[in-house]
């Protein structure tokens, strides 16, 4: 791949911003203000389209429900496309309502499935409404203790919701299943690794797929091995990028330990075109941190996920395959630092130049008007 | 020892229960309404009360500050002492305050830092009136993200607002100093692990001590080892008593790995008699789960361990110094699990009807009217 | 279920042990001698016999090929037989052949995979002669380094390997698939979880199902829901029992978190009958200690099997059940908790009363003359 | 600092290589040959020579008693001097001899422990002959089982042997405590963290200090934290280099998470000038990879030091420190990020072509007839 190529994709590649990347957010001790935050939908969608027009890097915002609900999703919808956005992904929510204390999707007690079912019906319908593909579902339903819930009996019922809830997906919609390893579950946790939302989506059929959080593994699992083997079995759906020192800390993108993200991409490239509109990847960030300000920790997650996305466009597969075939370790691993360790800061800088955005969009927008204006508007 | 001693040693065997472990606490998702919860510091009060009347084991309550901050520290100190309890430790909250987004013993803003240093004094003048001798310190200053704080100015800034607060501490008081793993800051942490807290408890003197919370530990950390480093050094003033599986759960003592905490029961024996009144060290729970009405919960953490304290009294020294000695692996091993493997239940039991309590506790306060009036009275 | 009910069931629980675990084994950094150990497969059957004497506990005995080699297998098989063992689940050794540096049934050199291949299909050889009806396969391909090897190209190479192997498996006999997390890969590793296992077993259809170690999963691992998860889909197919704190570390089985041990016993119990002889699962030790005795440390962990067997028997899934429905977490935990703290030692010995043999195996043992005779005879 | 202050820098900037790192490793399960290992001490030395022929950035050669003993040590002095180099850390073995298996410095039979006391002894008698000045201990002492040891007793003993070698040790020599979370001990290991081995060489006394080996941590622990500690304690006083994702991997620097140790390096560059040949730290590498071929290995990892040496130089410290007071944490991490992101190769060329060595050292040995000659001599 050329250069011209390279940039070529780069300018092409997009993600999706979380609406609640922009509000407030916490940890279980306090949830710290920070001034800007947004604080209802269309702020976080002026937002999203604040940082759309500095880095041009945004496809759509993902929404949350009931944190995002509206009396008019068409209105919603056209309020968006009019900031040049789409609404992206509609993320159904079950952990706030107090009647799912004991479980949502896998409740033993039928009213209370029943209204997880039907909640989700109605975040399909306001798929329908805001033209949405994308249905990502996060089940946070588990246990606290042995013995509170029967695994089998729970995850049965779980996977008679999904099916109920597939059904109602239109043809061209798409169902992802995210996993995580604990929280807020402290002893089990249904979905709790890419092996069980797999397992579903075999079950559930071709609009069934896996959704990736980095942020919601075991320590030391090898994601990037997960993410190649989910691409060519045709069952990763989506991404939902961050990252992490412990748990599921949510920090910005690329902060910590940025070669795995690296190495993430490079399988990503070998099974999805991520520079295409159609990828047949959902690519979302999700960050909910503490101390940064919200639109330039999203603009800065953004400029982390371009290094990334073109360090990994410049790695030489055939060299690769050669060296691999030649069990040539050493070759093999200095083909893929060769690319990780090439400065490509400037091939951004010339991409955006050429795009007519500011070549540092962080410092642009910390130094913007426009910022400053709703950083006092919102106030305390 | 024989049963008789065993029996003597149980009776006398009192630990402190946390006021926050009776009212509402949660995950960062969402904080469950649980009926019963208490509502004020004067319910916690009442609530530990009724644990210690169908246990007699709750030999006070610990305090946090603001959490229940009282007009009248002396009034509250009698309320408890009309319900037959002593005030325990006091745990100053440096999490909750705006001011502490970026730090507070350890803030390099000076205000932010004496504000901090102001509030803990505070908390001792507290100690004076409500007889405390136990302050209990967890800091959670550290950073979010690489570059956010320099490490040695704010572990300096901190053993300085240290050293000032040890000052001021009366001659008959104990500072204990608690460490954390991870959480609510996610990159890096000033207390993070037995090391760091023991390092300042050295260099602040004989009033500092080290206190440790079950939870608060990397995944596979040999906590009884460190239990019994720091009490053959004298250091160890303190236990946070808790559950986990996965990070800081704060579950319920006992019901994950009960053999783990047997072996820390057997390191505690080798260095301080547990059941007398003044034993040098500070036991409390500390719990906020989710899923379990709080009275109960905090009924059943006690019973876990008293049934491991009572085994661990059980532990044959003699033959174990043996086995040591002869590195007969097996039988000191089998030593241990003849211990841990008794059922010593039936001891608890005729424990309970000597002292003229409730036989199975959990199920008596179930049962009680007592209890489900209170529930009923403090409603959602 | 009553006492004699449970009492028959722990007379017909029987295991497999393994013949490495009689034999010398340790760390990279040394194995050390520990008297007695066997020197060669016959040793280790007659070993194997005299666990077997003692607790009437062992199903057959577990070999591993090539350390196990004969040139005469039915010689074999009626050596064992006449000691009244059979020969149990054959393992095939893709670790330590030269030729395998860079991996086995995966490498992308065609003559080594044929090798590895070849190699295997002299195992169901074997299996045939010795009448095995389990192929224990534990593929340590992976890679140490980003880059070394193309995960799609040697995963399917993998598979392709896996396929083939399957087709020449009889119609009586089962494939077992073990995963692992690391080791002896320290980048990645083909099947590095129960998820790629279970995938592949899906993929290879009905003769493969998967192998849980219960030391190849990363910490905190919810053991139990994998257990129960594979088990009601009917792809849990085996196990190797041990213990572990920290990684692989084969400890003998229940020296640590004892409970988590009863957690997946209970699981177990609600999917077969472990009483049977024909259960349908392969229950196998697999331990390598370096401290213990072999043949002691293997009753050891019989002994520790058959408390844990017991108590999960107790459990009383009625009232458990009923719990669950009614959201009791505590009294659901409870139930958990009676069984496991119940003293079943004394059903352990009458069990073994009854059927004449020694109550305290492992003391018997250490006080035979039988085996002092076996430690002074094979010496250093 | 500008460019040629940089270049000085690292023109100067040396570290140690291990004689272990040439030799024949591999994990518990097979050490694979690889072509062209060295066979003993001098070709050891051989090795690190020819390393340092194409680096001009080794320090000394550390060795291994008795892996690397011989007869005559001055012989040995001078054959390194011949070749350039000097002979670094001396590193006795406390876990091969059979009398080890349960504790060295440790045991508590009295005699095994003397042996062990006196082979160190030897060690430093070792060190005058060959002019070394660190004696660097690991004690892999520990247990595997509970019960197996009184941690008290084994501290205590393990505390006065350290204290009888200390004084045997010559004024300008210092001893380094290495510490290691697990193996080959599986339960408790003594020296088992930072804090084990800091508490020792603070009651030692000023000739012992910590050293820090990359892979001897939990996961997810901030070791940039721990160095920043230490190193403002005085207590630093060496670095063991390798690279893990899981346990003590002992994979080449920089393989995984460079990030990580670009930010350990930005923490020593605050405490210490690396470029000095005296700089108060030992600096070695401590690798033993299964893989690579071994002296391409070494010159691979120091390639990786040298990258992150170079960036850890480019951060702009008056910045930072402004962007730190400010709490701009988006700042503060993008002036690190800068840093990290420039790609120092082209430095790192310059450098070498100044010194006259060449450009790309891993590429010019594996094209060299010097090293494949050695490969061809030295066989299977």
């Amino acid at each position: 791949m050329n250069l011209e190529q390279i940039k070529e994709k780069v300018k092409n590649f997009k993600v999706e911003v979380p609406s609640w990347g922009f509000a407030r957010s916490g940890t279980r001790f306090h949830s710290f203000h920070i001034p800007g935050e947004a604080r209802n939908v269309y702020e976080k969608i002026d937002d999203a389209a604040l940082v759309n027009k500095v880095t041009d890097a945004v496809s759509a915002v993902a929404i949350h429900i009931p944190w995002d609900k509206v009396d008019d999703y068409k209105a919603l919808k056209e309020y968006a496309e009019n900031k040049g956005l789409k609404i992206g992904a509609v993320n159904p929510n079950y952990f706030e309502d107090e009647d799912y204390l004991y479980g949502s999707l896998s409740n033993s007690n039928i009213k209370i499935r029943e209204k997880a079912i039907d909640q989700t019906f109605e975040c399909i319908e306001i798929m329908r409404q805001v033209n949405s593909k994308v249905l990502s579902m996060w089940i946070p339903d588990g246990s606290n203790y042995p013995g509170q819930i029967d695994f089998k009996r729970s995850f049965e019922l779980l996977e008679d919701s999904l099916r109920q809830i597939t059904k109602e997906l239109d043809d061209d919609m798409t169902m992802l299943l995210e996993y995580k390893f604990f929280e807020p579950a402290f002893y089990s946790t249904l979905l709790c690794d890419w092996g069980t939302s797999y397992m579903l989506s075999k079950e559930l059929g071709e609009k069934v797929k896996v959704l990736v959080d980095l942020g919601h593994h075991p320590q030391g699992t090898n994601i990037e091995y997960i993410v190649s083997l989910m691409s060519f079995k045709r069952k990763l759906g989506g991404f939902h990028f961050n990252s992490r020192k412990y748990a599921d800390d949510d920090l910005t993108v690329g902060s910590l330990n940025p070669y795995e993200l690296f190495l993430i991409f490079v399988e990503l490239n070998k099974n999805f075109d991520l520079s295409l509109e159609n990828k047949e990847i959902s690519l979302v960030l999700d960050q909910s941190h503490n101390v940064k300000p919200k639109i330039p920790a999203v603009i800065q997650s953004i400029n982390n996920l371009q290094i990334t996305y073109i360090k990994s466009l410049l790695v030489d597969f055939g060299k690769l395959n050669k060296a691999q075939e030649e069990h040539d370790v050493i070759k093999a691993e200095e083909i893929l630092k060769s690319a990780y360790e090439t400065d490509v800061r400037e091939i951004l800088r010339e991409v955006r130049k050429e795009k007519g955005l500011p070549e540092d969009p962080i410092k642009h927008i910390k130094e913007s008007d426009e910022y400053w204006k709703i950083v006092k508007e919102r106030g305390k």
